[in-house]
């Protein structure tokens, strides 16, 4: 795919650990992913060793895990030391879109939780979407638990920062991209949203929604047809349905 | 609705602490929880006296209410110690179904983490379930996670535990119920599947699925449309897009 480091990208954190069975042997099989370690136990090592002789792993007790991460992370007795991977600039994702005629991707205002945001990618990954668009200022940088919550999909999604959404959003428009806010109040359900061509989703935050200025410059917005006695669901959940509808044929 | 004891459930364990605004605000709300003490900081027991100025409120700090909870429970400064609310029989949500010409519920097979449950009831809730079953055995009884994920809609959604979930699925055919079981395998989309009338669509685990013989049982089966590089979307993810497209007109 010819990815290029992101020169608009803000210093991030040079390493992080990731945990877990299937977020580890992702990690592991992605050739753009910087391994400083590995930690398993010996029992997980010889899975390892199938997928690379060479893997250069520290045998370690579970305990020995536990006391890398945060309290309570489930990692099944796996965990690597590895760089964040390089994000795309908006300009390299409207590449990716010029060779397509119908492409959607994902752009999250104001969402912060780590959990969250792994879930979306995971969505993103299994509804086609071209890439997931955040604010740099606002949005947490890679984690361990992002990359859990994925199940290993942060290794090929292209994941763009932007420092500005709302002029992430007119460069999108300019080239061709119709923009849909989610939003509690719409007046049309998401099942009815214009499918055609190059769409670009906005979420806000669970509860406060988009910011003002941002709604403004969608081109139309749309609701989950939802009981009114239950007030929003999860941003990763309403994600995830926005992506189905607009992935389905 | 009349809803009496479920003499069929299991002795659940007698009490459980609810924690966090929205599900305590939700349980203090309801008549039929049975609460037995309320710990809030000064602060919020302002607002919840404005709700019912009879509460008898244990002001607490913040750190009283951490010792009450597990490790990392995000409590607000809310938590309740009350009685888990009373089960329905099937007997019960076969009655709630005989008054409506089309509805749906879902059904679980052997999903066991509080906070899936708790996400998938508030999808339920959402999308106009009209119960939850899950076998006894298996699932766990109330917790506060899972009352917490639910966003307070556990305080209202009929939640049914059976011995048998097959025996169940065989009643619930008698009665005129469709059983669509969600199978990664499956040769129909979810969005072709019939949507007139009763339906009950099953989901087993994630990564397992559904056990043999319930999948035997079932009248249909349909999977998520979805990219072949993701194997798997979270099981409350998964529940909550079939509940939409059940849902939607």
């Amino acid at each position: 795919m010819g990815k290029q480091k992101n020169n608009n990208q803000t210093k991030s954190s040079s390493q992080l650990i990731i945990y877990g069975r299937h977020a580890v042997i992702s990690a592991l099989q992605n050739p753009h992913r910087k391994i400083y370690k590995i930690f398993c136990t010996k029992e997980n090592a010889e899975e390892l060793i199938k997928i690379n002789p060479k893997f250069n792993i520290t045998i370690s007790e579970r305990k020995e895990i536990d006391k890398l991460l945060p309290p309570d992370s489930v990692h099944q007795g796996f965990a690597i030391l590895c760089a964040p991977l390089d994000t795309y600039s908006l300009e390299e994702i409207i590449e990716l879109s010029e060779q397509q005629k119908k492409c959607h991707l994902l752009i999250l205002d104001q969402v912060t939780d780590p959990q969250n945001i792994g879930a979306i990618i995971r969505s993103c990954a299994a509804f086609n979407s071209l890439a997931l668009i955040m604010q740099d200022k606002n949005s947490p940088t890679e984690t361990g638990a992002m990359a859990k919550a994925s199940a290993g999909t942060i290794e090929y999604l292209p994941i763009c920062r932007v420092t500005n959404i709302s002029r992430a959003i007119e460069q999108l428009k300019e080239v061709g991209f119709w923009i849909i806010g989610m939003d509690g109040y719409a007046q049309t359900t998401i099942d009815k949203m214009n499918k055609s061509g190059k769409t670009a989703i906005i979420m806000g935050s669970e509860g406060k929604g988009m910011r003002r200025l941002i709604e403004e410059s969608c081109d139309s917005t749309v609701k989950l047809p939802m009981n009114e006695k239950v007030e929003s669901l999860n941003v990763a959940t309403a994600a995830a349905i926005a992506l189905y509808e607009i992935n389905k044929d």
